[in-house]
């Protein structure tokens, strides 16, 4: 027997014979919003837009052909010079920039680059209400993780067929094994002193537009 | 009996008892490439090149990469103004335009403003190798029918994993209800004494971009 064997069997025996064994865990989750809290589609997507302001993140609902306007004013706003986006964003969603300089992701931009970024634009996979988060999983219109992880401000367009109650809810949609980013609000942590700091380990300003089809 | 059902009957009558009984159609199409035509995938692709050129359309390759690049360089070389495109265009395809003006069709443009671009960039559902042509079915990245046949102009990126070998490949995995257009180079006619008109029904002028991925 090696001294690796003999460690191993030394830590089995000292935790017991009923390794294995897991107790029951329960999982009554409410997996569906309240009837007080959702009785529509509409209610579901009034939800979704209070804590995503709660989150301290800004949302604006726009239909469907104004989201290329409604990006232009969020950039424009903030004085944004140069984004970063997926190379697979809708053209339709930068289609009315003037003055700002989208920088495709292909091939992949260094991280100076992305450093020195005003902002990123994404899709997303899908939703939640009730805690107000959007959810990344690296598909369709998002992009790899640095995208929205480097730039110190985010906008995140979020069709309202996208968005479900609660994240049961999501977590049933999406697949495990996809790199998943749920962001719930601007990067915020707190040190010991328990004083909140914004922009640590994300980008500082998060900014949702909800498009209603 | 009224009159409209008299006639309805003398027709039925006149067009005698066997209707409905249809003669058996052979359908022993060739369904797939010979051998000969296409060992590999590599050589369903260059089948394909090679029938494009033959349709008088401009057909280059480019590395997934390099679609920004390859689109920009073609609109520069024809010395394009404005273009429109499907608002769902992946954004990487014209990142790298440069005094371009590219217009979303949402909400959709008018046909004065079609007519006045001088070409437009689609995506299509797939393209047959045998024939060279590329088959746009209304869906992802190809946007409404007036895109691609209102102006003078139509580029046309095709994933190489787009392209099927034979037409009833082709048949087999379209959608039969959704609008397909077959395009087989540019849009030609011929007048009564067999003089070749082009750009009558359509672009006068077709160039397809095949990204290898």
């Amino acid at each position: 027997m090696s001294s690796r064997e003999e460690v191993l069997r030394r830590v089995r025996e000292a935790l017991g014979g009923d390794r294995g064994v897991r107790p029951p865990v329960p999982r009554g989750y409410a997996r569906r919003l309240t009837e007080a809290e959702a009785e529509s589609r509409a209610d579901v997507v009034a939800l979704f837009t209070e804590r995503v302001a709660d989150n301290r993140a800004a949302v604006r609902h726009v239909g469907a052909d104004e989201v290329g306007t409604a990006v232009a004013a969020a950039l424009w706003g903030r004085e944004t010079k140069q984004i970063v986006v997926p190379a697979d964003l809708p053209f339709g969603w930068l289609a009315e920039l003037d003055g700002v300089r989208a920088l495709a992701d292909t091939p992949a931009l260094d991280l100076d680059t992305l450093a020195a970024a005003d902002g990123s634009v994404t899709g997303c996979a899908l939703a939640v209400a009730q805690t107000g988060t959007v959810v990344l999983d690296g598909g369709r219109a998002q992009g790899r993780r640095a995208l929205t992880l480097v730039p110190g401000y985010h906008l995140c367009v979020v069709h309202a067929d996208q968005i479900v109650g609660t994240v049961p809810e999501a977590v049933g949609r999406l697949d495990p094994a996809r790199p998943l980013t749920w962001i719930s609000g601007p990067s915020a942590t707190y040190g010991i002193e328990a004083a909140r700091v914004e922009g640590a380990h994300g980008p500082r300003h998060l900014e949702v537009l909800v498009v209603e089809d």
